[in-house]
């Protein structure tokens, strides 16, 4: 991944700036940029909650030199219905179609975002490389920034999810042997008996159980099958 | 896709309510459902913006009534470290997951959020059928609650980006053609001409140009062809 900038373009509310870097810094991005913000204080700091040393270490740069410095710059906006029509503003990218665009990129790429009232103005928007829209409802396209702000981190992020051992082939076919000869134990019809572990099958695999999960099944069919000796 | 309730469970700060509200609408949700919140008024409705009637009409009901009346509840968390180490809390789906699992189904699912200050309990996850957690960075995973609903809603909204037309193969061939009789015209020597149009067609390939693009191109070569024999 490129180097990324997140740089709001004069942001007006204090507790906007602090809620961007507080979600910047959820999905691992730690340079904040700020054009001409407002002040920031109390609310600010307030809403950045931990990640206040972000906010008050942001950059504070002009436009010109975000331009200048940056390899590509990418100019959002929230506005799809309007934008579709102005061949200014078309062709754009999705958040993903922009991971995807960028992933292999090396360099410095600045993301603007515009200000709160009215985005990012035609001039601002025309320099840039490339343009990203987050799709959203017609009947109300406008995020908050943050919110903006916070979807574009988690695309480009893409933070694997974490991993979590499914049980092997070799557990789960112990498994099913185990239910077939429960199924003996119960009397359960002969020619019911394809189709029924069919359906565990399919069950099952729908679940994808852990080895963890599977150990527990088969405790719970050796716990039955005392309880049915017992019986006997 | 199926009906989907957004349910913030006993959620502390009016604000973080109507940045949900908005965010749902943003994305074409309009369910909220709120358990024992704290009261909404004014700050509440300021952040709602546009979306103040979906917040002032969110449904207020009980936690039991939810599980309930929900074909299936989700449940999210937002501590992955801590939630692959508890077996309770294994295996969980990303939100991406999440759409592709539920996308097919049809029936109600409700999504329940946490608190601000703990989330959801132990036994309100043991109760929820699936677990849904937002990948974020292991230094800060705690995200405001609106900016994990506002995730949520826009992997299972999922909306599409808009389209526009590609120039099509024949305009492309007849733009290629353009330039190679302009190489001619500007005496480009014609060892270097094979592998210069290549380099061309991968710039604009890659570019992924519009009609409307390509004649712009069109439109500046002949220009530049005008200007030529004018010199001449």
């Amino acid at each position: 991944m490129p180097r990324i900038d997140i740089v709001l373009v004069e942001p007006m509310y204090e507790g906007n700036c602090g809620f961007v870097a507080r979600v910047m810094k959820n999905f691992g991005f730690s340079n904040l940029v700020l054009v001409n913000p407002c002040s920031i204080g109390d609310e600010g700091i307030s809403r950045a909650s931990h990640a206040r040393e972000l906010l008050l270490g942001a950059e504070r740069c002009s436009l010109p030199e975000v331009f200048a410095r940056s390899d590509l710059v990418v100019a959002t906006t929230g506005t799809v219905a309007k934008s579709v029509c102005h061949p200014m503003r078309v062709p754009y990218y999705s958040p993903k179609e922009l991971r995807e665009r960028i992933r292999d990129y090396c360099g410095r790429v600045s993301i603007l975002f515009g200000r709160e009232n009215w985005g990012l103005n035609n001039t601002e928007v025309e320099r840039s490389d490339l343009l990203c829209t987050i799709p959203a409802s017609p009947e109300y396209p406008i995020l908050n920034i943050s919110h903006a702000v916070g979807i574009i981190c988690y695309e480009l992020a893409d933070l694997p999810r974490g991993t979590y051992n499914l049980a092997s082939a070799f557990e789960m076919d112990h498994l099913y042997r185990h239910v077939d000869q429960y199924l003996d134990q119960i009397e359960h019809p002969f020619f019911k008996r394809p189709l029924t572990m069919v359906m565990i099958r399919r069950i099952l695999g729908r679940a994808g159980l852990t080895t963890r999960e599977a150990s527990t099944l088969h405790g719970l069919l050796r716990r039955s099958e005392n309880h049915l000796r017992r019986k006997l």
